[in-house]
């Protein structure tokens, strides 16, 4: 019998999160990501799902030190990521490049997430003819980040944001991108070759995580009341709602919760409110509007829908959006590829054949 | 049900290749692999398995030099084998971090391909603190490969005995690479994503294919005269014979019988007959303690023990084992690449959660 996309198969037993589509619930680790994200800095969630438990303030202060120690990018890789800057590669490539280097100084789970936010950062900014800025010791994970794509430190409003947009996407059962982490650690191998394999399933545009439509769709609406015209016409020519709609979930993306409240606070405090209520019109406008051309159908706003929003009112452009939700779930690829390890068992299903056969060998002639 | 290795679950209908385990036989898009494994090109056997037929000779003319023309490495993926040589990288792992950076000009699969040979070989004699050899348009693949690693063209029985290697194992059923590259190739994402990919499930020393220490084995017992004392002190104390047994085949490896005819002619022709005689005494002994010792498990020769012999009688020093697999296996991981693309869905297993549930957040605090 042929499972041609192992759709139903449970390939992995894990302690790290349970999606459950048809209640619309997410547990990252035993907690409910509504309980968490808000809460945890990012280094948190990270350790909370590398050991299982939240650290202990001792704990987590030798964590941030072991990460901030690793930030620097090697010469190597800057000079790698001005290459890719001059080529104009995709930003996605890009990240892919240059993680691949990682491994020319460490392997080690902090240097891999520590030097995401670098390699991302570094590259954006000579994408756009300025030079990378180093990273600072003394902010977190996520308030460097933002440091070092404009040099200024954020606000605690616009880091408190970020991190809780990391913490939400940092983990989501067995997609195709932790799917090929797994596969690639259980043959024995280490833990930069899964990262890179991880990164390129991320880039196909069949995994997910693509915002940046979805807050297009805002902006060509512009105006709450041109809302239901433009979705009607929309839906009428067959044309796909960007940011509504889960292959798992059934009921609401229990992340678009999380991070339409994180964006309203965002918004609200540090941002343009007029953006966020135009978005919040779309929003019940386009579901209403899936309820009537297609009842029963449930569609719900996803997790890209206030992903768009959240990262814009961050200051971020659409193409950082995807290297953004990457430098969050590296961390529950490693996690990932550490419960693999101690599973110590290849993953290696079968193909069926079905070409020709009894073939006989003609020297190569012209036709 | 929980399928960890996913073993038994056929993942995906082929006409690329068919392992019988049970009738020792391997079908490489419809031939037997030892009627085509001395006699074709590898230019062919890529072609054949990318195409689904044997080229004519004008196609095999256009595709040679589409190939030839994509040899040249770019001076950044020079530069970034020299930083992997100075610091004394595995050569898989300065395989993956080159390879990556193939996208940068071109993603297609001729230059995949073409720049696999430059990169293994400019790699090697930089590790050995020599420049690389630039590529010989007039050499095929298998012929400039051995070019580049030592500057002198290979006489035509070493070219034949690369060649016969080379299409020996260009593909083999889904094994872990090949399921990787099918799986980011399945997201939608790009072609040098699903090989970096492969390359980092190949590094694994679980997924087989080290022959090195096959040749160890031989080299240690130095004389057949020693082979059965030597091979019933390693049985008795429990070592597992190299290049013995696999978990496919239960009868002989058809790989084996093709590799050690290629080796025999080899050395027969070009080589020092006395290395080639004590394997194969080794090899007699080995299987027939084997068989004492094991009765009914029907331990045979495998793919590894005569790789190793024939890699070695061609020149190639051990390190260069498992990179020049790659340089044959890349063929086959763009023909499921190809493949999987044209069934156009994502490959998503899913996992069953066994973690704890309804934790409540407390912040960090001293244990």
């Amino acid at each position: 019998m042929l499972h041609s996309g192992l759709e139903g198969v449970v390939a992995a037993a894990t302690r790290l999160s349970d999606v459950d589509g048809d209640r619309g619930e997410l547990v990252i680790a035993g907690y409910q990501v509504g309980e968490l994200a808000g809460r945890a800095t990012f280094e948190e969630t990270t350790w909370l799902l590398w050991y299982g438990e939240l650290p202990s303030t001792r704990e987590l202060e030798g964590f941030r030190a072991g990460l901030t120690a690793e930030r620097e990018l090697s010469p190597v890789t800057i000079a790698l990521l001005r290459e890719c800057a001059g080529r104009h590669v995709d930003p996605m490539d890009a990240l892919r490049i240059a993680a691949g280097t990682i491994s020319l100084r460490s392997g080690d789970p902090c240097a891999i997430v520590a030097r995401f936010p670098s390699i991302v950062a570094g590259f954006w900014r000579l994408s756009r003819g300025a030079d990378p800025i180093a990273p600072r010791r003394d902010l977190n994970h996520a308030a460097n980040f933002l440091y070092m794509l404009t040099g200024e430190a954020p606000d605690q409003e616009r880091m408190r944001g970020l991190e809780t947009y990391l913490n939400t996407v940092i983990d989501h059962g067995l997609n195709a991108s932790t799917f090929t982490a797994r596969v690639i650690t259980s043959t024995g191998s280490d833990l930069v070759s899964a990262i890179v394999g991880a990164l390129g399933a991320l880039k196909g545009p069949l995994h997910g995580g693509a915002p940046g439509p979805a807050l297009d769709m805002v902006f060509e609406i512009g105006d709450a009341s041109r809302a239901e015209a433009i979705l009607r016409r929309k839906i009428e020519s067959g044309e796909k709602l960007m940011g509504f709609g889960h292959r798992v979930y059934k009921v609401r993306d229990p992340r678009a919760d999380v991070l339409g409240a994180a964006a309203e606070r965002l918004f609200t405090r540090a941002g343009d409110m007029s953006l966020y209520a135009l978005a919040r019109a779309v929003e019940a406008t386009a579901i209403r509007l899936l309820e009537e051309y297609k009842p029963g159908r449930r569609l719900q706003t996803n997790v890209e829908f206030y992903t768009a929003l959240l990262l814009h009112g961050l200051g971020l452009e659409p193409p950082l959006f995807t290297p953004t939700f990457a430098i969050s779930r590296v961390s529950g690829w490693i996690a990932h590829a550490m419960e693999q390890k101690r599973t110590n068992r290849i993953i290696r299903p079968q193909s069926v054949y079905e070409g020709p056969r009894d073939r006989r060998w003609i020297a190569a002639r012209d036709p």
